[in-house]
Formats: C-alpha cells, sequence, structure tokens
C-alpha cells in the first residue's frame, strides 16, 4: 500500500486517459507519471533523501498535484502548509518538520524572505512558476534536466506526510499520516461513496487541507481526472463544474452556501455534476436544504474526519441523505473497517442518544504527532483514537456531532452545544452568518453569546433572534448576548469559523484556554 | 483491519437486518453476532487458545458461516477443508497444521473415525449438526450454553486461516492469510466490483474454497444478507435464487454450464440476480456467451486470483464483459492496490503481448506457507508473489491468462497453452467437455492430447474435431491425438478440472512430476 502505487497502475492500464487538466495544460497518465519521477530524480539531485520533509505552500495546480506525488517518489515526506497562515505560523511548522525544501508559488512568494529569515535552517526554495527571482529551483527547470528515477520501495507503514493541525504557533501538531492511512482511505471512501474510473473532479478546496488532498489521492487511485482551479471563488466554480463537465467535487459549507447563492447561479449547467461532498466543518441545514432543492439530481455526501483519521470516520451517503426522518443532522455512519464509539470520560460507552466523545479504531489512524510523544499518548489510548468531538449515535449507528469538545459551553453547569445554537439560529432569515461561543460570566461561569453577520439590508434586533431562538431550542441554550458585524467571520483555510480568534477578546487575561 | 470487527458494525448499525438465512432458520446481525460470541466462548471452554487452529469439514450452511467468525472471534485460526478430498489427505492437512479441534457435520460424519486414527494427535470432533453418535461437542450445545465472550483483540498481522492448495499428500501446503489480507480484499473487491447493504448473496459454491469464501468475508463487511444452499445443484441454486430474490452469486464456470443448460431453466424468475460472478478456472467463451444471453440484465464479472491472494488479482467488471473486442477471454485488470507485472525467467518485465509469468504485489498476498519457509521462499521473491500463472498483459493492462505453469505443454520445444487448445476444442457442437494435456512422445517430447466427453447423442471422430481445430488455431498446437469418456471430467472442490489425475496413467513410471 503506497500513494504512489497508482501511478504505476494508471500509467499499465490508462497511459493515454487524461490526468491532470488546468487551464491550457493537460497531462495523461503516461506523461504525469514521467514528470513525477522526473521530479522526484531533480528532489534527489538536490540532495533530499529518504525520510526527508518536503513542504508545498501553493494555490491548487497541476504542479501541486505533481509535488503530492514526487516527494512520496523519492521516498521523502510531504509537508502541505495551509497557506492561511501569517509567516511565523508557516515558519514554526517548517522548524518544526525539520523541513529543508520548500516549494512555493506566485501566490505565496512575499513568504519567501520572512521564512528564510525565521525558520531555524536553511531552506532550498523551489519555486513552482517558470521563474520567479531568489528561487534556488525551478519546478519546470527540475523536470526537464532530470531522468526518471525508480519509485521509492515505501510500505504501508512508511510515513507519507504531515499535516500541522490548528494555526497557533506554540500547539500546532503534525500529524503523521502513513502511505497505508491514505490508501486505506481511499479504499473505504470508494467502498461506501463509489466512484469509477470516469470520475471528474474538481479541486476548488484548498488541496492543502486533508479533506481535498484526500481526493488526491482517491481520484488518482480509481484513475479518474482531476481538474484544478486556483481556489475557491463562487463564479470560477460554476463556470469550471460546467466547462469540464465536472462529476465530483468536495466543498465546505460555507463554499456551498457562496455557489448556490451567487447572482446566475441558475444558468450554469451543471447537469454532468453526480456527487457533491462536503465535511470540514457543520453544514447549516438550511443551506443543506437548498442544495437539494437546486441540484436535485446530485448525490450529496456529508462527509466527517479529521485530519489524524486521514481523514475519514463516517459518511452520511446520499440515500440518507433526505429531508424527512432528522438525518440531515447527521454525519452518518462508520466507514466499513472503521469502528467508533461513543464514550464518557472514563472511556465507558455511553447509551444511545447520550452525548460522549467520538473515539475510533480505524486502519486510517495517523502514526502519531510529530516530535509529540505526550500528545501522542493523549490521542492515542488502547488504540484508540480520541477524536475531541462530542456526538451522540442513534439506534442504526448514524453519528450527531454536537460540537467539538472545546466549543461546548458550559453554561451554570449544563452543557451547549454551540453548533445546536448556530443551527437554531441560521434558521433566522435576517442570519447570513453566525457563531455562537461561550464567554465570561460571573453568574453563569460561562454564557452563550451569539456573533451575527446580517443579511445585506437587513438589522435584526437581539431581541427578536433570541425570541426565534426560543421557539427551537431550551432556554438556557439561547444567546444571552448577540453582537453584529458586517464583514465575515474569520475562516480556518478548511473553511471552519476559527473560533479562537472571536473567543480571544472575551477571554483576553482569563483563565480559559481559548484554543 | 480485523474479519470480525464487521459483526460489531452491523450489530451497531443494522441489528435487526437479516444476516443468515438457512432453510427455516434465519437470523439477525444482533443474534448471529451473540451467536458468534457464546460459540466463542464454548471454543474457550473447550481449550481453544489464541492462535490455535480449528478446522471445519463441512457443507454450506448458517452454521458454517458462523464457525468462520467465531474462530477468530476466540483469536484462533480457522483451517476450511476440501471435503472432496480422502481422509489420507485431510489427515495429512490436520496433523501439518497441528489441528487439535474439528467440525464436522452430517454429511462427512464417516470421516470422523479415519480422521481420529490417522492423524498424528487427539482430536476434539464437534458436530455442526443437531447430534451425531460420538461427537465431542454440539454446535448449538457451545452457544446454549456459553456467554458471549469480548472480541480477541487481532491486528491486521495476525493470522486469520490457513487455507490448504493442492490436494496430494505430498504437496498440499496450508496458505497462510491474515486478517488484513482478507479485509483488503474485501475492500479492493467492493472498490472494483461495486456491492451496497441490500445485497443479498447465495453461498452455492463450497465455502471451504476461497472463492466463495472472500464472499462470507465481503458480504459481512457490508451488511448484506448470507443464504445457504448445502452444495451446488442447478435446479436448487436457481430455485434459491429465484425463492430469496438473491443479488450477488459467485460461481464456477462448470457451475454456470450446469445452471444455464438445466432443464427448465427459462421457467425460473431470476428477475432480481444483479450480479454474476465466476472464477477458479478457465470459462469456456461458450459458456460466457450464453450466460450473456440467457442472462442479459445481470452484470457479468470474472475474477481471477488464487488462495495465495486471498484470492482476488484481477476482474473483468461488466462494462468491460462483453462479446466484441475479444475481452472475453480476459481476466480483466489488477484491482486496485494489486500491482501487476508479467516477467520472464529472469524476473524482467516482458513487453506488452509476450507470455510470462504472473507476479504481484498487494497488501492481499498471504504471510507464508504453514510450516514451509522453504515453499515461501519459493514463493515470495524481493516482494512479490510468484503465481505460477503464464499470462500476457495487453496495451490497457488487461490480462490474458494462457496458463498454470505446470499445465502448459512443451512439444517440440514450442509452448503450448492447454487452455487455448480446449477453448477451440469447446467451440465444436459435439464436445460437452474437454481436457487438454501434455502426454510423453517419443518425438515431440511431449504431444498434444485431448480428452473430451461428448455431448449425449453425438459420437464426433477424432479426425473432425482435429480438423475442427486446425481452423482456430496453428497446427503445433492441436491435439494429435485424443480420447473420449462418457464419465465427466474429474473436478477440484473449486471446480477446476484435475489435469494431475488425467495425466497419470500417461506419465506412470516417467520423469514428468505430473502435478
Amino acid at each position: 500500500m503506497r500513494v504512489t502505487q497508482p501511478l504505476l497502475r494508471n500509467r499499465q492500464q490508462i497511459p493515454h486517459a487524461i490526468a491532470t487538466v488546468d487551464g491550457e495544460r493537460r497531462h495523461t497518465w503516461q506523461q504525469l507519471s514521467e514528470r513525477v519521477a522526473r521530479l522526484a530524480g531533480g528532489l534527489k539531485a538536490l540532495g533530499v533523501q529518504a525520510g526527508d520533509r518536503v513542504g508545498v505552500v501553493g494555490l491548487n495546480s497541476d504542479r501541486h498535484f505533481e509535488i503530492f506525488f514526487a516527494v512520496p517518489w523519492a521516498g521523502a515526506v510531504i509537508v502541505p502548509i495551509n497557506y492561511r497562515w501569517s509567516a511565523p505560523e508557516i515558519a514554526f511548522s517548517l522548524s518544526d518538520s525539520g523541513t529543508r525544501v520548500l516549494f512555493v508559488d506566485h501566490a505565496f512568494w512575499h513568504l519567501v524572505e520572512p521564512l528564510r529569515a525565521q525558520v531555524e535552517h536553511a531552506l532550498t526554495i523551489i519555486c513552482i512558476d517558470d521563474d520567479l527571482p531568489g528561487a534556488d529551483a525551478l519546478h519546470e527547470k527540475l523536470i526537464a534536466s532530470h531522468a526518471e528515477i525508480e519509485e521509492f520501495p515505501n510500505t504501508a507503514d512508511s510515513l507519507s506526510g504531515i499535516f500541522y493541525t490548528g494555526g497557533t504557533t506554540g500547539r500546532s501538531k503534525g500529524v503523521m499520516l502513513s502511505h497505508g492511512n491514505h490508501v486505506s482511505n481511499t479504499l473505504q471512501y470508494v467502498t461506501m461513496c463509489g466512484a469509477v474510473d470516469d470520475t471528474i473532479y474538481l479541486h476548488a478546496a484548498p488541496m492543502f487541507h486533508i479533506a481535498d488532498a484526500l481526493y488526491v489521492y482517491a481520484i488518482t487511485h480509481i484513475g479518474g481526472t482531476h481538474i484544478f482551479i486556483p481556489r475557491f471563488e463562487p463564479a470560477a466554480c460554476a463556470r469550471t463544474l460546467q466547462e469540464h463537465a465536472v462529476t465530483d467535487i468536495i466543498l465546505v459549507p460555507t463554499m456551498i452556501q457562496m455557489l448556490l447563492e451567487q447572482p446566475g447561479f441558475k444558468d450554469f449547467d451543471l447537469s454532468k455534476l453526480q456527487r457533491m461532498f462536503y465535511g470540514a466543518s457543520p453544514m447549516p441545514e438550511a443551506v443543506a436544504l437548498d442544495l437539494m432543492a437546486k441540484l436535485p439530481w446530485v448525490a450529496a455526501c456529508q462527509l466527517y474526519g479529521q485530519t489524524e483519521s486521514a481523514p475519514l470516520l463516517t459518511a452520511l451517503v446520499s440515500r440518507y441523505h433526505t429531508a424527512d426522518g432528522g438525518r440531515l443532522r447527521s454525519a452518518g455512519r462508520a466507514l466499513p473497517a472503521t469502528e467508533i464509539l461513543i464514550v464518557d470520560e472514563d472511556g465507558k460507552e455511553v447509551p444511545r442518544g447520550q452525548v460522549g466523545e467520538i473515539v475510533v479504531k480505524s486502519p486510517n489512524v495517523m502514526l502519531g504527532y510529530w516530535g509529540r510523544e505526550d500528545a501522542t499518548r493523549e490521542a492515542l489510548r488502547d488504540g484508540w483514537l480520541h477524536t475531541g468531538d462530542a456526538a451522540y449515535m442513534d439506534d442504526e449507528g448514524f453519528i450527531f456531532i454536537s460540537d467539538r469538545l472545546k466549543d461546548m459551553i458550559i453554561s451554570g453547569g449544563e452543557n451547549v452545544y454551540s453548533t445546536e445554537v448556530e443551527n437554531a439560529m441560521y434558521q433566522h432569515p435576517d442570519v447570513a452568518q453566525c457563531a455562537v461561543i461561550g464567554v465570561p460570566d460571573d453568574k453563569w461561569g460561562e454564557r452563550v453569546h451569539a456573533i451575527v453577520v446580517p443579511r445585506p439590508g437587513t438589522a435584526p434586533e437581539p431581541a427578536a433572534l433570541m425570541a426565534h431562538c426560543r421557539k427551537l431550542i431550551a432556554d438556557y441554550k439561547c444567546p444571552r448576548s448577540i453582537s453584529f458585524q458586517e464583514e465575515p467571520l474569520p475562516l480556518s483555510g478548511a473553511g471552519k469559523v476559527l473560533k479562537t480568534e472571536l473567543r480571544k477578546p472575551f477571554w483576553a487575561g482569563r483563565g480559559r484556554q481559548v484554543n
């Protein structure tokens, strides 16, 4: 089980099928596999050895894709970098992982100088674009000037990549994923969600994030075609879906909302789109309903997982992705070869319907955190990955995610799950975006506070929103205070609302860990 | 990755779905998983410990199925026995593997005394049926009188089963398959061939053989329903397919021929049948065409593999399973996460279209042969499984099996692949069955000889059959001699023609190894 093995297979079986399309550039699997093996030769010539870490900071592109395979082909370990991070945050992950070779594209070229200054060791910078000043090497030149090398004989247990989670210097952790993790994730994904070799997949979500990276591996494995746009933008996404007759895509819920709500959306011909996956953050029910209403022929599927499990744990496949029965709020059921239990603080399984922590056994589960044996021991206990996510399971094994444990609000001794409150808030027509957090309160310990971005042209009253909530959820869960802002909520690279950032001003100088 | 894990999953997600149906008996996944955990408790009470081998000799049944899971649940290793073997052959496999506990059903109860006499150690015999004289324990009583025990914590590398290949005492080898072998085989199978949780599968081929055992694991993994008939019989098979609205089945080609050619076949309602898989021996093209003609709504799929790879290596999926293009003679393409090369005697890849030996890298590949380090080293070289099968690969990675290397005839220095000659013979309307073997010849070294079972009411002339062949294949490949017999050709438990047996009389006292 190696992530590079499908390149050999595709070269053997479908050498002339299209592997990648990026604007005017397209490569067959024959060409792609040659480019990867040459780029790997170039890396070796730069001194990259087996086990060395090689980073990437770049927008989505076919070249970015090639790096995902050239690095393990050379026996090295890829470190995909979240490009929304600040230079010090990126510098931390490069120093922490000992990444000495870094691919950078034009969009992030301004980071080169600060990174050279801030990273603890010298960096060899490879420019993904054709030429930019200060590069030590160029992606295309490495390919042009090196012969193909043999694929490195990785095994299932070999380290394949280090994916950093979080984004706050102090606690960002490098998740070590093996070749076997990615391949078993792929096989379980296809077994549960289906995919065939005529899949045409659009990389619109950022490839550095495991939610899209999973498709870098999976679509390659099944011999489908990869299409790229540099970054998600609603019109470009819709246009590319139409132009390339895309069949499959993953987006985060905020992207789906932007895609569906853009002006002129109904004029795009998306009749070839077959499957839309979403995950990485909670899906407001209103957006799911809008998706089913506007693209009724598309099989919608919610995926749930985390970087530590490469990433998939559950899927709500399209046959259960229906408005009736209340399952639309579920993240679905465990993938085959994946075990999920909901446990209490002592690790004992709780009765169905009761909220506890999700713990997992799966061949997808990471090797551990890079250089963080303490954190690894904390996350992997007795063979179970502790996800830090709170959820309950119904009688048929469907998982309902309540919240990240760290986003849970404890107010007057009651647990309040922020996503439940947000779901209620989103049902108000004036609410465009909403995040619910716990803020310090002398009486209740924490107070339920909502931050709302109103829809343009509306000016909702706090009292009206609170009254709206009380009709939907228990009184103690309803926001006690609401603040409004016009600018969109801060998002992580994966499209998750950065509650850490939102909590900071409220908790400055106080005891609570905000992240 | 453990073969028993899906029981936990099905009990969690689909406790009330039907797991097994055997005549009047049916069990839900809740009941089935309880029975398995209790039977495992019974085994433990009988002294079975982790790593111990437990054998089974029995027709297909729901209880036989339970044994497949109770044994690993208790941490032990299952040894499925080919019930077509003679008592000395079975005794050899039990002695060789150190199997001290053996399940036997009524159909093979006559073997109990000879086995007790011939096996090197004492045997504890568990009767699969309700009661038979001389049993040390009864299947149902073990379940009734023991509480559920915890699932043994096997891992992907734990030994799960020993499947004996061959059937000749001297060289029968125990193939050691791990839990990970079976699970990765399942995931690759579903990824390539598709299957969903409403699959209803009929076990008509013998469960002791890896071709059907693969479905014991795979259909359990996806949460489908298992139906059983004791053994393949054309009318019973058709009737059960109809009665239980079976969706999926695997048969060997001879069984398919018998199924399709039985009187009154067209009166059965097989409209629910969706997929028919076949494998384990070469498919005569005429039978494949008959299958497509008589069951045009069924997706036919050829599978190729061997016990040593748990078992799947390639599949000719239904979209390529068509009469045009010449692909019907292909065994299809490598499964995902499976690498196949065609190599010469030095292990070097041969050009496409040239015959060589199939070698394989796959997570399905066995741990080795039980107690046979020499044979293991011979089969597994530099990480590649040497299959002993001769084949060529076309430009798109489709594999065309020429022959077992040991069935290849070398006549006057030319390689003749017996299956190619048989395919030509089968196209003659008077040929019901045919096997082509090499027999000693003073001039040519080996001579191509055909053994033919004529269709009832016909009496084909050797000269006419030879002339028929010369129209289809090169002269040197055509049989130089033909013998006729009325009784069917001897078949192995897997439905393969036993060429070893056919060769014996010709080679008695000569140098060639006949098997």
